[in-house]
């Protein structure tokens, strides 16, 4: 059978993971196939990166539109990342019927829903397998592996950056100043690192999931986002002790009201495989009814990675041309005319076990105060720790880690403690969540 | 679009997870799949069994080839296990025209590459996703999401009853008759278990995974088995002190001689993943060359697990019926004329690394003569480990944990130790893998 024919926009990190990888193992790739995969257009400003990429024999094009447009391939792969141009190629490859492979979170989390839908109407396929978690073919697993589920929840550690960032605070003790420098010095963190450390991109990742897991629209605008810029080093060390580590993991639940969708550091027991996930690997874990908890392993990040799942959408792409388009797997994992309208919740109606951290006067009557504020809101505490009175301030730091709580209830009860004259500075509030 | 109806063989375990998944997910699977899935018929011996798993609106039939070959149905599902009928069920089936998705693994490491030739010819499916790691769906990440890498190896905790026993025998320093015994009580292991901890059924599986891996036939006699049966709990507490864990490991792996098959205890460095898989849980480490390794982990057994797996390869399978077959996913993940015949090695030629335990006379230059032993067959030491003298016996263990050697070159050494007069008793040879 004839190879068939692709087209890359960019010729950056991932497009030299797939050129690379197609080229290494084309032939087991044909062996698996049925036929080769080759690329047979490259768009590229500078002519020599693009010839250094793909060599002399590839035709290469100054303009994007001219790959998403080219008669002869069948799929573009689009590789450039951020919103636009990558917007504008993707519905002009859609609109010349060309199926579309790409590693684009930002862009599905803000404009999937119109790229599925003109790729349905069109009648090609969109596949995203490198968007979330790089290699680990975590899509295709919640897409068509758990398909006879009704999924509850999944809790990632979907971005190598913070979680570096967040081994290296707890191993080293370090703060998070430190411990990004660290990372940026080693390549893992961007100059500006802003999408990584506030959780951006970890809640592009998990807002794709949701929409997988739960046969609903995208929606990025409902998620709840906090990142590990502001997260002390002191919590960490403190959730230790309770038996916990904290990561920042992005996560998504079905419950009786509507869909949480949120991400922020989290305590996880330690014994947990996911709590052991360290270094810049991710982990997605995910809960459905039937098979229960499943994890997924492996490198969320890199060239070569991210090019092992950009091509394995490519081959699929390849064994499902045949197929008529409403028995192919479905963008969103449920057929479009048969995606659900439940609500997504605010952060404030989430209830899980919440760590608390107060800085305090060392005098009478400090706890009580605050335990009768907790148990007005209908908290309860789980256990608590007290650190000794450091003797030049002669505060102290209380830690409380409390059942089950509202989280509107644990903010209006934290107002209140922060008005008490004995309580200084800033109540940190973490959530914790058992993963069981 | 009509329901695809499915008629099942058997109503065990299995039958009845699928039957529970598919009525309670019904409407889930239905806005996945595009449309419902029906039991149309059911064979049972024992009509009552039937009833109470189907109800009266299904139709029941005493002989499994009435399932083969009902008129009605698009795809069977075999749950029955074991060599016969299973086998003559799922060639009739397919002589018929339907797709096969089974659990089977005995059947398909023994019969695997008979039916799968005949569905090729008859251009239909046969799927089991079930039959490995239950409800992981580690077959599709093997067949599909990893499918633009070369796999360099596999390792996988496979089977649940032997990692309970394991688990058991490390947490509470059992013996592997008491955990066995324990695991019978709570209905992981079965009256007899010998299948499970003598490694055959780990072996039916690994045997599949390194089919799909490496692109050859099924080659169940190619695999080296060793279970748990004769492991001592001591091998167990000083693999602990060199910060090792010891697990039944499934492993397969390309060397440039060829493919390595096969099951035994094995010592794994504690920090990895994989080592902290405990209880009945599995987990499978995979290594790819752009992908690095990824590692599965979930239920490798239970109703509903296995239940899940089933369900998504009838999902599958009924979103493929129109894809022309050769644009299918293949059974053995490559095109089945694109096969390898790469030679399957035995197990003398395994290069690893090897924990030996003996027991010596506390005699001078014992040391010496065991080591010079080594030396002579180039296996030098990387740890040694020497207990108190046991004043009763005047014996006393020496641990020893090589560098990498050939396993051949280790037999040679251990039967002329053995020899030593010095020596008592078996000399314990356990594998060692990093799975770095």
């Amino acid at each position: 059978m004839k190879p068939i024919k692709i087209g890359i926009a960019g010729t950056g990190v991932v497009a030299s993971g797939v050129v690379k990888v197609l080229q290494r193992n084309q032939e087991e790739i044909t062996r698996r196939a049925g036929r080769g995969i080759e690329v047979a257009v490259v768009s590229s400003r500078t002519r020599a990166k693009a010839e250094a990429l793909v060599g002399q024999n590839v035709l290469i094009v100054d303009d994007i539109m001219d790959v998403a447009r080219h008669p002869d391939i069948d799929i573009v792969v689009e590789t450039m990342g951020g919103y636009e141009p990558a917007r504008s190629f993707v519905l002009e490859a859609i609109a010349h019927g060309k199926h579309v492979v790409t590693a684009n979170k930002a862009l599905l989390a803000e404009h999937g829903n119109e790229i599925f839908a003109a790729a349905q109407a069109k009648g090609v396929t969109v596949v995203f397998e490198a968007a979330v978690a790089g290699g680990i073919p975590v899509i295709k697993s919640l897409r068509e592996g758990l398909s006879a589920n009704r999924i509850e929840w999944i809790a990632g550690i979907i971005n190598g950056t913070t979680n570096f960032i967040l081994t290296q605070m707890r191993e080293k003790g370090w703060t998070f100043t430190d411990a990004l420098k660290v990372a940026q010095e080693l390549g893992y963190a961007e100059a500006d690192p802003t999408f990584d450390v506030e959780g951006v991109d970890a809640a592009h990742k998990i807002t794709l999931m949701s929409a997988l897991a739960f046969g609903v629209p995208i929606n990025f605008k409902a998620a709840s986002i906090e990142g590990i810029s502001q997260l002390a080093a002191t919590d960490i060390t403190y959730a230790e002790k309770f038996g916990y580590r904290i990561k920042l993991l992005g996560i998504t639940k079905r419950t009786p009201e509507g869909i949480e969708l949120r991400v922020h550091p989290t305590l996880i027991p330690d014994s947990r495989l996911i709590a052991n996930v360290n270094g810049v690997m991710n982990a997605v874990l995910v809960k459905g009814d039937a098979v229960g908890a499943t994890l997924y392993y492996g490198a969320g990040a890199g060239a070569e990675p991210t090019g092992s799942s950009v091509i394995a959408d490519l081959i699929d792409v390849t064994r499902t041309i045949t197929a008529d388009p409403e028995h192919r797997v479905p963008h969103l994992a449920f057929q479009p005319d048969a995606l659900a309208n439940i609500p997504m919740l605010p952060l404030s109606s989430v209830k899980t076990r919440y760590y608390l951290r107060l800085t305090v006067q060392d005098r009478t009557g400090v706890l009580a105060d605050i335990t009768r504020i907790l148990a007005n809101h209908d908290i309860s505490v789980d256990a608590m720790l007290q650190t000794e009175v450091d003797d030049a301030t002669q505060q102290t730091h209380i830690v409380i880690m409390t059942h089950v709580s509202l989280e509107a209830s644990i903010d209006t009860a934290v107002l209140q403690i922060k008005t008490l004259d004995t309580v200084s500075g800033e109540v940190v509030k973490l959530r914790v969540e058992e993963l069981g």
